[in-house]
């Protein structure tokens, strides 16, 4: 597009819709149309950008034709909002909420059938891209082991991240196989020889780690390691915020990151 | 195929010839037919396994119809003969002979029209997938900012390595520029702001390290890192032993290590 | 101590000053006595915690008995008034003020015969630590291969970076050179093979990577890298409230992070 | 000393023998004065350095005065015969003999108040420097959480390695606490927070990976990673070497890695 992309935030006054609008001020690519939050939201009304007279805080949706995506992490509730909107005004949805029941489900697989939706539940572009590298590599080394270790911050109560187990999943996909079969989530004591074939997980824990994943695909001289590192929670409103300028004008369909990335590599 | 792949190593009796021997003595994959070597070659005649009775160090080429791929690491004179038996007799052919004069060049093309041909300059399966990866990373994170990093022994004489080069290429080509264009091969006293697309290479020296090479892609708040290491110099039969696999009994044409990755993903 | 450490901020209202009062507020080991800046600050008289009623930032210095130490991130200019408070009441001083001229650098060695004063130029625990071992490492494998690999975000105009070369000094001088006689600082082309004992330095660039040193010592058949990596520049200001700490109640003398570091280990 | 330490090499037929004497055949700092193995080994008699003339293996120890040092890897029996021979000729020893009963290790003990007598069960430098380094930092560091990472090849039957619990048990010690109070060895579903001082570990296993050791001490914004990558089984025949160069004609006395390292560190 020439002009803008025209953009609204939902779920504006939370955590995620606070990081969007902190980038979004600029990113001269868009245009901020409304940051909108729940009727009960404590900063409704107020200005988004304290200590300025432009937009503020509101629980309306903007006028016909005045949108050409919006990025949703309200909830939800908040979700089936913006999806009234959007499939009303025609208008394209980036949405990182999850947690949706089987009918907020199947009301986004209907709603794709009439507008462009994309879902991501990490909206991290480098993991998305560490996830097409390692399924390439397991499936053009499949006789390597593969190891997968992750570390976070002392607080995160659960083992191995989410991440893991979808980087995981997606390699043992690419070896025909699943990580119900192949995982292998911690080793002590007596173990054994490696059983070929094996996914194996491992897990770091310390400090204020924002999030690391490596996979170590390990042959007899030579070994190759992918290692995606985040160092600041924002990479989610950034990816978030390219994967909307990505979807605005494109056809109604069901769309992830990957499908942005394959159409990037195609290029 | 479901009898082992009929092969003959063509340089026998050099150092890359004698690790190829070593590894498909226990490789029931193949059937090894013979162990060719040049005529004035001090081993000549001697078995090719110390100790046992069976194949000798020959010059001869086997008979008609008892191969069915050669591996050949030479020189240009014996790739020249290898060539010569191949195309007579229908044989695969994978070949690591480097310093081709154009001549050479141009009948190993003209023979790829006749015979399966396999070239590489770097048998590494592993640097092969890693240059993939790269490619596929460097055109999904355009704007991401890339170096390479690479680590050899202290006996190494310059820098930086022909793989860091060609991993260089190969992310340059990626991204629609060229090293010429975006390479920046050393850093040092009053740079200035790193200048955008420019590809920075940056060396390590020390040791006995066989070779390690490392791209790393640099966002906000994340990165990725791609890293290779070889600790054995074995790899490169390795891969030889692997690509001479692929392509017995293969249609004529040129192929490289990258053709044979790509048929392993696309599985 | 059994009470809290009564300290003052110095140079308040800048960025390590307001890094330094943010972890101060959760802080059980002090009590924060003021928060004093330059006589034309703008922000002088507003409350060091916006929206709380407590102390304000303030250009008058504590009356006599109420401080045990004072940090000092201000300038030359207010470090002198600090210095005259300190001396005249007997407070420990941290400084990280840089950029000193001959006659405030001899004013501060005088005054530690009067008060414990300790300076650094970078307050990163880890880097303190990381010099201490790599300092022990080179002179405990003396024929190892030494180089040292930064990086950091592409906005940054020189190479290598101060602490790299710190830390090149750190460990020529435990070899008994320098980095004068013994640095490398870019290999690039026909480089021969590496000298022995000299140091080598690589520079990686890109992203927004806020600072990485690693140190990699390579011998036959086995190497070792230390390696400390920074994710938020708070460290500076974590390290010198560690320091105020250590130093409140101690006597007069002219003290480093190495010096609390050793007391540490020594434990 | 100026001329070469003279050195035998007890249970010279096996695999670390043969290592040594594959090393020292090279080094100029020493006269290889005997080979000795058992008396019913099958080398017997066969010279040392195939093809030459030279030395050939002997179950007879040296006449008195022609020897310096002994490095013994032989096993029980035959470090008992190098006790006799060195207690009787006020020889030095370095052992790597392990599986030692009671009654033995007191024999060792009771030798070295007459003999310089030096042990070790791993003879890797680097991993005797990087235990150094570790046991430092977990002092210096003490509120910096500590996990361990080890990485070994497919074959290995039990996790953590030794060394992993080695260097574990030297950082708890640093903190004042022991393995069996904080270690974590596996961490899978719901864990919890990471407790406050606790050690953990994580396994690799994968490919033909030799042993690699990772210490990441893990702050606020910082962390510090303390590595050792080795890629040859020679490193211990070469940290066994610099052993007995070190321990030949040094006072009686019970010696292990850390003493040699101690003394080079002061230096």
């Amino acid at each position: 597009m020439s002009r803008p992309v025209r953009l609204a935030v939902n779920g504006a006054t939370g955590r995620m819709g606070q990081a969007l609008l902190g980038l979004l001020r600029d990113d001269a690519r868009f245009e901020l149309v409304a940051g909108i939050t729940a009727a009960d939201a404590p900063l409704l009304g107020s200005p988004i950008y304290p200590g300025t007279d432009g937009l503020r805080f509101t629980h309306d949706w903007p006028a016909a034709n005045s949108l050409d995506v919006v990025i949703d992490f309200s909830g939800p509730a908040g979700l089936g909002e913006a999806l009234d909107y959007c499939e009303s005004q025609s208008v394209a949805l980036v949405t990182g909420t999850t947690g949706l029941d089987k009918a907020m489900q199947d009301r986004l697989a209907d709603a794709s059938q009439r507008i462009a939706l994309l879902r991501a539940a990490n909206f991290s572009l480098g993991v998305a891209v560490l996830k097409r590298l390692l399924r390439e590599a397991s499936a053009a080394l499949p006789d390597w082991d593969l190891d997968i270790i992750e570390a976070h911050h002392s607080r995160k109560v659960d083992a191995p991240s989410g991440t893991a187990l979808a980087l995981g999943e997606a390699a043992a996909a690419a070896r025909g196989t699943t990580l119900a079969e192949a995982a292998v989530y911690a080793r002590e004591g007596l173990t054994g020889p490696r059983p070929f074939g094996t996914i194996g997980f491992a897990t770091v824990r310390g400090g204020d780690i924002v999030g690391e994943h490596e996979a170590l695909l390990m042959g007899q001289g030579e070994r190759i390691e992918l290692n995606h590192r985040a160092t600041d929670r924002s990479i989610f409103a950034r990816g978030a915020i390219e994967a909307a300028h990505w979807l605005a004008g494109r056809a109604a369909g069901a769309y992830d990151l990957d499908a942005m990335l394959t159409e990037r590599v195609a290029r």
